[in-house]
């Protein structure tokens, strides 16, 4: 079975100067360690919020190291320094404008300063690149939230077919896409 | 009372190949035709995934044949070959973020793929252009939710007045265009 | 205490010409007069829906005046004389998409023609820009449901720090900025 690829990228200043410790990449991988059934591996990067570094991290982890999907946590903010969504749509093919509306949706659930978040999800290439949130909790949340449809992005890319535990994260993929892949294998 | 002219275009590479038959184009009528109390025909169009087709083709229904109402559907996944949303932002004057959003919200009351969709909504000239799911269901979902206030839209930009049947879709008006309609045909 | 310098500019045709009397700034002045406990001061403008005035104006009542926050009324609909969110977006550095998003969802509790409205909010230098409807009535709905957002944001682009009254309008800080704040003043 083929492994998925996932990049993380700690994206903050303090962080990678080493002024505090990151939590964004644990948090990522102690969510992914308990939802995912099939195989996977990650490459992980901590870097300030400079968005030439930015765009040149997201573009070496798909088109060298071939990541089906890159994770972003860090710099969606309002302030000078938070140039993430830059960074990602200046690299993107497509920008999917669902994935931002509903992170801000699923977080205004528990603060309304969600509204000030500006991130994004797009394509590059067969790469799906999310801007997560900075804090462990609302990275959490965040995934619980949007997940689930996932795996289906990574099938219509043509990237590998992800498995999760359904008791931590419950994938949906339309009937026509269940059906067709069952006729493959049979 | 003057006419709506309606273009549909149904967006795929294997219908517009004969490869299957396209199911947008008879639903996206039967809507209509349940739907509408005023005048109004359509022109129809069945094309490939190809974003020069596509533009030409949205160009030609509102410049040429006078189409004050463009619906399109399929072609606004994350695929490679999902080129309608491009298309349409190309030859927009106008883009309407609301349209996107809000059909968004309603799929995602069926399908958690629906944050999958790049769907939108814009002006050209003085047509208003909406990209639809490729599902006759999924499209019927769509017109029920957003179409009540499209009319309202048309009137803004210039268009005939449409009436529909408040049995199968409620149209709305703010007060004040209600006031000014009745003032100007008493 | 630094005073918040807010701008208030409405963007009417027929109002900037004397056809009829502006009820927007008188709208948004009645808000603020209830809401804010901390001291602020308004420059106000009326003008035409003309692009390039909107944009001289924004960047004058920011660059020039030192506003922090300017509150637009008017012109965000679909019709060809609605250029408000054009002019906003030229000026701004950085757009904050679920400032649009979340004012739609607001007024589509109120009219469904709310879909319509091409709001948005941004941050150009120092300054948080919003597009807010033209209706008194709706520009109150907008600003309770929104603003509680609203001084955290100014706070991460270096303005001013906001109080308002909690009976009228209940701001959210995270934890960690009020831990901060009350270490720096302690």
């Amino acid at each position: 079975m083929e492994s998925l690829t996932i990049g993380l990228v700690s994206i903050s200043d303090r962080a990678s100067a080493g002024v505090y410790e990151d939590k964004g990449i644990p948090g990522l991988v102690a969510w992914f360690t308990a939802a995912l059934k099939s195989p996977w591996r990650t490459e992980t990067r901590l870097i300030p919020d400079e968005q030439p570094v930015i765009e040149r991290t997201l573009i070496e982890l798909i088109d060298t190291f071939g990541c089906e999907l890159v994770l972003t946590t860090g710099g969606t903010g309002p302030a000078r320094r938070d140039v993430t969504p830059e960074a990602t749509v200046a690299v993107a093919h497509k920008v999917l404008p669902g994935f931002g509306e509903q992170m801000r949706q699923l977080s205004l659930q528990y603060v309304p300063t969600a509204i000030l978040s500006r991130q994004v999800g797009a394509i590059r290439g067969r790469a799906l690149i999310l801007n997560l949130p900075g804090q462990p909790k609302a990275i959490k949340e965040t995934l619980d939230g949007i997940f689930p449809a996932v795996p289906y992005c990574i099938d219509l890319i043509g990237g590998p077919y992800i498995e999760t535990h359904d008791s931590v994260c419950k994938v949906f993929r339309p009937k026509s896409a269940l059906a067709a892949r069952s006729k493959a294998s049979a």
